[in-house]
């Protein structure tokens, strides 16, 4: 397990979209961009699925998933596992959350999982020397 | 083989930043951001390494590779197959042509490599009902 710093933290809520990569089990890549992304604390992050498509796939036959996301040329790479919980109260609450988000944009949206990520390592992504440097 | 609309060729060359996703042989997925791209022609992307490091190792290991890139609710996922050039014409324009950015922004850079992608599938990244559609 690994731990965001506060500063992770604060730049993965900021940025309206993050990368989730995946990968079939014979090591083709996916990767789409996700706005639907919470913290749950710091070694663990929740993404809704709204339109998950070989994503849903990938995961399902293969947890291992990559989560990206940058500012300028500041970023950071999270190497993860993940569940999808598709009932129970974690799942009840992402459902809520994202119905009122669809509600807020005028634009019906609907849960299907809740993606629950436990963090394993984190890189740095910023361009230069430190490129892929592991941070925790 | 797959080819690139007019359309998608106007948005990849457009963003600043695409996305590149590899996977390690056995399935654990990487995804960095990339900003040194060009198009060869309908099927063929050029990526300049500068700053590659665990992308290096996989596309060494396992040449598939997923390239996205969006901009608002447009997007598109390429599915290909990479291999690294560090001689030969297109490395050397390549090369000239990095250094020249490099120039331009005021940082050295320089490329260690052009990873020269073939494009195999093209999907969808939108959101909404026709969220990962196979478009070519």
């Amino acid at each position: 397990m690994a731990k965001m710093t506060e500063r992770m933290q604060e730049l993965f809520n900021k940025v309206p979209t993050a990368v989730l990569a995946t990968a079939t089990a014979d090591g083709a890549p996916n990767a789409v961009p996700v706005g639907a992304k919470k913290i749950i604390d710091d070694e663990t992050i929740l993404i809704s699925d709204q339109f998950f498509n070989k994503t849903l796939a990938n995961l399902k036959a293969n947890p291992k998933v990559a989560v990206s996301f940058w500012e300028g040329h500041e970023g950071y790479q999270i190497k993860g596992s993940a569940t999808i919980e598709t009932s129970g109260q974690r799942f009840e609450e992402t459902a809520k959350w994202i119905e009122e988000l669809g509600n807020k944009v005028g634009s019906p949206l609907k849960s299907k999982g809740a993606v629950i990520i436990q963090i394993d390592e984190i890189y740095a992504l910023a361009p230069g020397p430190g490129a892929g440097k592991k941070l925790a």
